[in-house]
């Protein structure tokens, strides 16, 4: 950590701040330049957190050399974590696709989607029972029900199963009937959350916060890591911006940086980055090139009557298409 | 709601769209245009969920009139929701400055700065209990002990209390000692507990989301009016944008509109709303001319030892001076 | 155009609006909700900008249901515009790399550049002689000397050049000595110099600013076009976000979407849209694969010595590793 | 600055460092950390462009200790600017409000809006002679004949003026014409007009640009005043972010944020900070509380029928009730 000081800070404001230092359990070492002095911070073997320093007399600026995170990173563990999901690898040099509706809406709209899918090569099937939603006013799942009929379709296609946790009170219930358990952008800062799926072993799926820098999403996963579950799957999908012309702006270039600084896997969700459905198939060729190490697609039979999100799932046919085209590319590996 | 078809609809696109309409309980009209056609949906009494009727042929992009939110909305209740919290009034022509420190640390540090914000005028005492923290490696509040403390203080200097309540699981304990619930912006489009708070009628306050939108902030309390507890102060809180001179932008411009459309009351946190002490002032006079109906402010008796947000705590003298100013202005105004 | 009423609107209100829009050459509808009235403007050949009219009696808000771009639109013109220079083909089918330096900062730097490109396969050599920049204090380009060896590389390594114009006192001088003119993102919205080019036949390559918007980015190709100047390539340079961990966000949605939406080509810039130099190489695949037209990459010998933006920039090997694995990458798209 | 090296930096590394840092004329300190080593520069006297030393083997960031504006911060000149246009002072303890149409559109229209905003009180009168817009087929100003009328107003109601000039090829014209030249939010970083208006001594009121952080803002002052021109009032005038509920996001906390950083006046423009008219008396209230040093604000007889800028124009009647409101509030200062 470096502290600046304002180019009138005096001989007393430095001694103080060396005193407030060291009570800290810190070493300080005074750099002197030509136009300011600056204080370094040099025993700390992780992150100071001193913002509050900048109220004392003569400081200016507080800087960060050293980055809050640790166990995510690959000056922590240098290899690539790959996760086994009932034999489906998630990682490494391993690309997954997972898909399957927004909402289970009923069994006939499941099975008939969970088929397709499975036939067209996806190795996960994704679907929400408990949703989150905008409004009171709009369907909220089936809960109990929805979880019932994913297992019903795990069984008949041999899928694994991702679905969301939306609270900590779910949390045996979700646990017991899925294989990764996701946790939603609105979720990626709660922190109860975070350490209850942090204590269980089984694979979590954390998306990124709509607003959240990629210090802060790699931050989410260390308080999962640090409570003790190192298998998590990181998801970017998209992030608010200025731009209205699409629903979210799918941030491929923090798929690359994560790839660079961390050994967790990262997949990228183009349905919510893009949110509208002719995009969802240019986004997930980009994301592949760029890449990432999996997809979540969401897919529906008739888009136009879904519950939710119909304006951003892709239907049977172009679902397909997309993993024909997937298929293909991936000789390129 | 408004569709608007593409210039090459078909006679048979628009036929299919007036049926699956008719099928949803609504009525169409078709409004040729010399460009493009569009269909206008009459019947709705709300907001009607049909974007998913994009992906039929023909439509080029679905558009809303009516907006989502109905209980919040002056359309719905024109005069001011004015709340009472132990005899002092949130909403109206009221303004109510509620402060203290960000996280209880000590019994010592709590007493000496709500007898210091008591005696400045303050007419509510905040305190954080239970800190959400954006790394694992923080101090994350004191918990039971600082409810407690948090009682102790209100007691000894008669003022109502406020503190956050992070998770359902601690709704009980937080509800039974204090006077005011808040809903922190992280939490603002946590659903469950929004509707959990609703079950109440103790007064909530809501924190804007960093990222969310007027019409979703709207929203996220009409959850809570939806669930049955009318009393709700909305608090903006700052913004996450581009600009990294400031923790965050304080939007005030919503603090007018949400005036405009809201009878509920709004006040502004400039603590976090800019993240630098010496702009807490200036700031804190901008919100009251603005409208807002009070503030937040986070006071600590020595901001630089503080354990939390000591970068934005004003300590005790400056928060004097603010309330004389705020009382000078109040003459003005 | 949808004007929507205010529910307490009078029917004396309606009167006057409708009276307002004949006099301005449309035709009304009226238009009756159960929640309240719309009025639809019906006789527009175009976009009408009316926002005026919100501030008339009655009126809650004025939605546009026509784009107010033209030109550029698929509707206007299905087929993909494809662009000649000087043999090399930009849009429809073709992918086309330009690369060089930021800045020309020397002959020899320039020659080793454009030797090392070409041998790559670069098709187009891209160098900087007026240079915009953030501070006074900065390197500023060669000028005119910068222009004469762009035309020597020109020459000697047969590679059409493209550089920017600054500035309408510079048209003449910059249009004489380049093969396609580049205006800058920070003049997307400088309309004089978009007239300005609009008037020549010369290839045009406009770069999205930091923070326009989609609609905006097509209305600034618009003025081009509508001056005259069919030949527009648009390019995707990457936004301004609040992530600071990469310069500027790239966004590859909007890249898929205007190839929906507009014939115009649309090439990538993942220097400027990441910042950082490990992350041009995924990102220019994912602008492949995401269907981009080409792409616009800084090559520097030296990135370490480079006068402006060497921290994005690729040594010559890197470059040439990048263009073996686009060239393996098209064999499978 | 300081060069913060990767935790498997080698001694090499270090040594190939230190000598290009040399080479550049600066003086080096190692400074070594129980995590990694930093690299302090010392003997700069100003701001360091080397960013490029990223891709040097070893180094991980390279960080900024000197901000590189200058003479328009405190700490190179501690009194505030107070600027002299034709006897009305801007700057200081002095709060000065500019009025008039967004566009002049006629004789008669300005001239009632003149008269109107002298009468209450307004010290400087504006008015668009040429008009930047966003379509080509919007109204774009009336050009010289625009300047013509309003040296036509000032004269009949003595009243200096403040207009746009949008390019260098209007500099003479517009700067015989107008008392204060306005250089608008598109061209805050136009450089060529930046320096072009540094070589008179004329006042420039320099507008921020819509994503332009406070030191790029600063930084574009720093050109004018480096140009030789000391005479810049800077205006915030909102800023583009995520919210779509106003135009803009007034950024107050920036106005005081560079009160406390630069001794150049600075003024709001709550007209384009919001978009909507309702909102422009209590942000122009909020903007005098916070300390701006002045209002630029859009007043048109019948916004109804303004060519541009209607939804967000005063009438005469709410313009003079906002003069009044400010005028009883001056009371407080």
């Amino acid at each position: 950590m470096l502290i600046v000081l304002d180019r009138h800070a005096t001989e007393d404001n430095i001694q103080i701040l060396l005193q407030r230092i060291k009570s800290m359990g810190l070493r300080a070492e005074v750099i002197p330049g030509s136009m300011r002095t600056a204080i370094g911070i040099l025993g700390n073997t992780g992150y100071v957190d001193a913002d509050s320093l900048t109220q004392l007399p003569g400081v200016k600026e507080v800087i960060h050399v050293t980055k809050p995170y640790k166990l995510v990173s690959r000056e922590w563990k240098n290899e690539d974590t790959v996760i086994d999901v009932d034999g489906v690898k998630i990682g490494g040099k391993n690309f997954t696709v997972m898909a399957g509706p927004c909402s289970v809406e009923s069994e006939e709209q499941l099975m008939e989607t969970a088929e397709a899918v499975k036939k067209a090569g996806a190795q996960i099937l994704r679907g929400g029972a408990f949703k989150p939603r905008t409004t009171p006013y709009s369907f909220q799942g089936l809960g109990l029900e929805g979880l019932k009929l994913l297992q019903k379709a795990k069984k008949k296609f041999d899928l694994p199963i991702i679905t969301e946790l939306l609270h900590v009170q779910n949390l045996d219930l979700v646990a017991a009937n899925t294989d990764i358990i996701q946790i939603g952008a609105r979720n990626m800062q709660n922190f109860e959350l975070l350490m209850a799926v942090g204590k269980l072993k089984k694979p979590v799926m954390l998306k990124r916060g709509m607003s959240a820098r990629m210090e802060e999403f790699l931050l989410a996963a260390e308080y999962i890591l640090n409570a003790g579950n190192p298998n998590v799957i990181l998801c970017e999908r998209g992030i608010r911006t200025f731009e209205t012309a699409t629903r979210n702006t799918l941030d491929l270039n923090i798929v690359a940086l994560v790839r660079e600084l961390s050994h967790l896997p990262i997949i990228a969700d183009p349905s919510h980055g893009t949110g509208r459905y002719s995009l969802v198939t240019p986004l997930s060729l980009a994301a592949f090139a760029v890449g990432a190490h999996g997809l979540l697609i969401e897919v529906h039979a008739d888009p136009s009557k879904a519950l939710s999100d119909g304006d951003q799932s892709l239907n049977l046919e172009n679902f397909a298409n997309l993993m024909n085209k997937l298929n293909h590319l991936k000789k390129f590996l």
